[in-house]
């Protein structure tokens, strides 16, 4: 809202009504460039020498990314493709269809490992873990920007994931992209997209180019708005919760941040909350006593005396939560001396 | 542009952020009565006890049904599902990737019929064929709209398919949707586009919403404008071709249309032409050395002394087209006698 005039989008009732653009191509040139620049400035990805392809969100992205490396996959052998996470791992939309799976594989097995790093749900900059020759990695790098976490390195794997979504939170735009190194897995995914749904709507495109634009006119002031914002709600969620030892936080080890030039927390974007007491072992009925809805432990693969808790809801949200929260930690505990 | 100020569209930078709207649901409301009523207006489709789900284009709208409607068979049988149409059929996008199948299927096996009708590329008001009691239907009716042909009756089918694409030309933005009948089929394509994509790009639903506004407050109008210039294209196609015996055009009767409530011609979005001559058998050929571009009839699933045509180019497209055509014919045959 800061910048209303730089983000805001104008689109005449004929503007860009074709499949594709005057290039031939499904994807716009134009913010191709733009997301190479930001990636440059923020310094998050390496993307010289790499093709970008775009999607609908980073869950279109990464269903292509899985299809196509099951394909490079299968020229070695005919046994099924496994795609593997390390625990606890984000399961996408739709139980039944979810293409995760958290049995290691024998040396046979093809296998894709997904590695969101950081990860969702407990914000650790996963790596690959080696799984032999047959291994094909693609990592989701979805929450890899400055408001989520120190910035180490800028990111170099051969297949990185990254969306709109937890950019910017346009999350309703549906925009992802892929950098990928190897151009045939590059091409194939390309064919994909256009066999799936004809590449990625021309107007989602726009409005995407319009908010990269803006924010890169503005330097580093929408990461300092966002990271400002994620580092006040962890200071006062750890506040609220060591009041009380009925819940932990995860940890995260400080690093040096590239982006800001200093040591710093990360700050992602769900607290991954365990409940300490043995006879709180359903996490997630001990929250919603207090009026807090979460996402259970076992969504994740994991136990359910963990949960999870976005903090990238609304302010107005969080400001209830915390109300919430203070009114648990209080009741159950009883005043505890500061 | 004739409408240019009620069809602009003017986005916030912050407008429509979420996953989901209001109601929690993918689909926008008002963009959805907005298409019962279109519906009604032109009376080309049922949508009483219907509901409407939306896609990225009629692509991904199909694909889901045909996801569906394989599911809804496979608990008679163990056996593979079968795509059919008739031929002429459009084959959609990546050769590899086709679920077309022409061949016949006998009594054991699952069939789910595509009706492309008016059909992709010859025009006809195409029915289903009847198979037997394990087959499932599912209508594309992308191009059944009064531009393009007489509207004998509201389509009226269990699952029926429209796109933007076809309607305004605004093929870029992806948006397409499809009525149906069965409440448990609806359920199953709502569920495959949220772990498809997430469902439809919100600039694409707003694009939408804002276009079919324009079109229903402008009364019968862009149809007129868009059946004229269809009209007029079919009239110089045909008058260009009667001067000569090589090419001949599908021929399609006119029928009583209750949009226009007059019996007319249909002015379809394809020529499909036939090379009549022995020699010609590889008609893109023959139209290719006359700098032609156009899709063979395999493609279709048809023989390669036909071709398609596009009649939905660009106005200097098509001028082009019936100069070239022109002297196409007229150096074949030599001076005719008019």
């Amino acid at each position: 809202m800061q910048h209303s005039a730089s983000s805001a989008l104008v689109v005449s009732g004929w503007h860009r009504m074709s499949y594709s653009f005057n290039d031939n191509t499904l994807i716009s040139q134009h913010l191709e460039s733009l997301i190479r620049k930001l990636h440059a400035f923020v310094g998050n990805a390496v993307t010289q020498d790499r093709n970008i392809v775009f999607g609908a969100g980073s869950t279109q992205v990464l269903s292509a990314a899985a299809y196509v490396l099951s394909l490079a996959n299968s020229s070695s052998s005919h046994s099924p493709t496994r795609v593997v996470a390390s625990v606890p791992y984000y399961a996408y939309e739709g139980d039944a269809h979810t293409w995760r799976n958290r049995s290691e594989s024998d040396a046979s097995t093809n296998v894709i490992e997904f590695v969101t790093s950081p990860n969702n749900p407990n914000g650790l900059l996963y790596k690959a873990v080696p799984h032999g020759p047959n291994v094909k990695t693609a990592y989701d790098r979805a929450y890899y920007w400055p408001h989520f976490t120190p910035i180490p390195a800028p990111a170099d794997e051969d297949l990185m994931v990254f969306t709109l979504s937890k950019l910017t939170g346009h999350a309703g735009s549906r925009f992802g992209w892929a950098v990928v190194k190897d151009e045939t897995v590059f091409n194939k995914m390309v064919l994909h997209m256009q066999v799936n749904s004809i590449g990625v709507s021309k107007d989602t495109q726009l409005r995407a180019f319009k908010l990269l634009k803006a924010i890169l006119e503005e330097g580093t002031q929408i990461f300092d708005f966002a990271y400002q914002t994620m580092k006040s709600k962890w200071e006062r969620l750890a506040t609220t919760l060591s009041l009380s030892n009925r819940f932990s936080l995860q940890k995260i080890n400080p690093q040096y941040c590239f982006f800001y030039n200093k040591v710093r927390e990360s700050s992602p974007a769900y607290a991954w909350v365990k409940c300490e007491k043995e006879e709180d072992k359903d996490c997630y009925a001990v929250l919603k006593a207090a009026n807090i809805i979460v996402r259970k432990g076992n969504v994740f693969g994991s136990e359910d005396n963990y949960v999870r808790l976005s903090l990238v809801r609304s302010q107005d949200d969080f400001d209830i939560l915390i109300q919430r929260l203070q009114k648990l930690v209080s009741e159950e505990d009883g005043a505890i001396s500061m």
